[in-house]
């Protein structure tokens, strides 16, 4: 009998997640002279630990198919991260055990560059403790910050929720401006890299269109430079479109939406670059202003979802699977760029090590010289990951998402308290 | 010769105001015998002040066409209203001046309550200034607060963007609260009237579903009483997913975004319930949370459009100009609805005076007796409104909004200072 293979979801979701689920789940069930049954762990590692498993004989086949449109992450997903061996034995004892349990000698761990370390020390851990483990990454982050790889999945429908929303938001403000808002700021993710903030200039057909500014992590903010940026843009176009990552940094390094005078704007550590700069630009320059701040929606947006992300999250799924049966482990499936106009893409394969804990930023030139937009080659290298369309199906109005029953299998080993928060 | 026919949009814009926009104009050049012909003013009455009048018939045809699909106004919307004629003679010799010289018959004004006591000032003013001018509105608005019509055009797309919004985003708040986010909370339009925050309960297939709490700007917002709903409601579902109205007042009537005692508050002029109340939540609970703004998105998402609004706002425009050429003035088409389950609905009429400057409110019994949801009488009103997707063409993987040139007529009055702001 083949052992069994086990999938779980970590860190933020995002829109095309569950694509790579059922990507590994089929290419799973299409090799059943490999893999025994397949499961997945409720709410990533942690689900493994605390041995909440889910069958996923005992899902509607309907709704296991359907995971390639719905967005979120299905089975659950996690903040949490392994200890070092050294010091947190216990872990992986505890997986050991539970892996042993249920006979699960596969393991596909769909995440970013952290999960990518999760995965390896699993990887690891097999063999050193008597219990060969074959584990494999799924790709998965909006930030697109996972290195080797040409992007990740989830990225592409954010940048394309992204950049529709500013070249709409953009039309809404543009018929106002004469009378009433003169500014508006959007606030999107990106701790640490601007691949979102970037994404927004998509939206422009030609120079000087919405978004006229765009104030990434990776630039430190200058007041004086961006107000006078600012007030230009004002006096050429009547108003101005500006796109702010959640991460941008001041001079000294610091958060810019953490306020440093007032203790009252504590709040921003969730997302306040928007609201602060906004009220810079009211004290400044009296202008009337509107702001928005998307959070998670930006990675949910399922509706409006890039075709070419989607069909990547699924063929990282399917890679990752096909990667195994082809005598690979302790890898993650890559998407590797063959040429940019016409786009073509394939699947690839890099270790574990070279991306596991490892942060790609925006090279420096995708930024122009004065820091407020991109490059063309930004531009030639993003085009192509925010094309077509796939819809998911609607009912009564809105969006289908099916939901799985996640009932969990019988446990088979003692409870296990896990040391997190 | 007949006499030429102008349109124009005011107040706050839609995803839809454009289709009623083509609606009005198709409607005109259908009826040549009666109409001669059709300009619009730019940025609404203010244009019209200026005498900045565009001439419809050096657009290209198939710009005015796509205006079905466009968001946004697409010939300048305004927030000014005429002021009183006993005290604002000038104004009102203006437009008949400008009228006059452009020989213009017939004006087509596409607004809300505010707009609508505009259009009817204009309708008095021909005949008190012997300038008989046949001033005709077209409902718009995506708060759902005119009076008499059934809904106004531009709500049911934002309705239909906020339910899905909050539909994904929940998703992804499940997948996550066991490790991270517990609670979610998402800030919609609606500064008196919570049409806009009730939509989102149509994301719940049954009870129990996010949104868990909803916060009206009609329903006072009492701190203890939410507080117990919050943390029962996290008790029992693991998480919560809050939204609420830009307008949630506070027990004594005051503004909830306004903080009594901190001016650096003072940002939330433009929205803030969202951070202030996360920031509540963070005091008293202790929750990791997330919030999100949506501000003018929810109402320029013409790419997840309700085929509904999209139909009723062409056919508010067509209605408007058939209600002329029947022999109407001074009048509102509004929508009548006939039946819910099926959804069937046709064009009527109102009088300008019925609808000028007349907020109608989400009655009370459309809210559940503990104030945080919507009941099903709700329900039934509100489901037919977001039915139906009537995607944009997409173009390079965004929605294709074309615009119009917006070539001005020749001026043929003195300039004209108009006093505002």
């Amino acid at each position: 009998m083949p052992q069994n293979a086990l999938y779980a979801q970590s860190g933020g979701v995002t829109a095309v997640i569950n694509a790579s689920a059922w990507g590994v789940i089929e290419a799973v069930r299409g090799h059943p002279a490999h893999f025994g049954r397949i499961y997945a762990a409720r709410d990533g590692i942690l689900g493994v630990l605390r041995e909440e498993l889910i069958d996923l004989d005992h899902e509607d086949p309907l709704t296991l198919q359907a995971l390639r449109h719905t967005p979120g992450g299905a089975f659950g997903s996690c903040r949490f991260d392994l200890g070092d061996p050294e010091t947190h034995p216990e872990q992986y004892e505890r997986l050991v055990e539970v892996f042993r349990a249920h006979d699960i000698g596969y393991f596909f761990y769909n995440g970013g560059g952290g999960s990518m370390d999760t995965a390896l020390k699993v990887a690891k851990m097999g063999d050193r403790m008597g219990y060969p483990i074959t584990a494999v990454g799924v790709p998965k982050t909006i930030d697109n910050d996972l290195a080797i790889t040409d992007t990740s999945p989830g990225f592409g429908s954010a940048a394309k929720f992204i950049a529709t929303t500013v070249r709409e938001a953009s039309l809404d403000v543009e018929s106002m401006h004469t009378s009433s808002t003169k500014v508006f700021i959007l606030e999107v993710m990106g701790r640490h890299a601007g691949w979102l903030a970037a994404a927004a200039a998509l939206a422009q057909e030609f120079d000087g269109q919405p978004p006229m500014l765009i104030l990434f992590a990776e630039i430190p903010f200058e007041e004086a430079d961006f107000m006078e940026h600012l007030n230009r843009t004002i006096e050429r176009h009547g108003y101005c479109v500006v796109v702010v990552s959640e991460g941008l940094k001041n001079p000294d390094g610091s958060l810019f939406s953490v306020a440093q005078s007032h203790d009252v704007y504590a709040y921003t550590q969730l997302g306040g670059a928007a609201p602060r700069l906004s009220e810079l630009i009211r004290e400044k320059t009296g202008h009337k202003l509107h702001w928005a701040v998307v959070d998670y929606i930006q990675r949910a947006a399922r509706h409006i979802a890039s075709k070419v992300d989607v069909d990547q999250a699924y063929a990282c799924g399917r890679a990752a699977v096909e990667g195994v049966v082809a005598g690979h482990h302790s890898f993650m499936p890559i998407i590797q760029r063959d040429s940019t106009q016409p786009y073509r893409w394939r699947m690839g394969r890099t270790s574990l090590e070279s991306v596991a804990d490892i942060e790609q930023g925006m090279p420096r030139e995708y930024i122009t010289p004065d820091g407020y937009g991109i490059t063309q080659a930004a531009r030639d290298y993003l085009r192509p990951l925010i094309q077509g369309e796939d819809q998911p199906p609607f009912e009564r109005g809105l969006p289908a998402y099916p939901r799985i029953r996640g009932e969990l299998l019988p446990k088979r080993c003692p409870s296990f308290e896990v040391d997190h928060d």
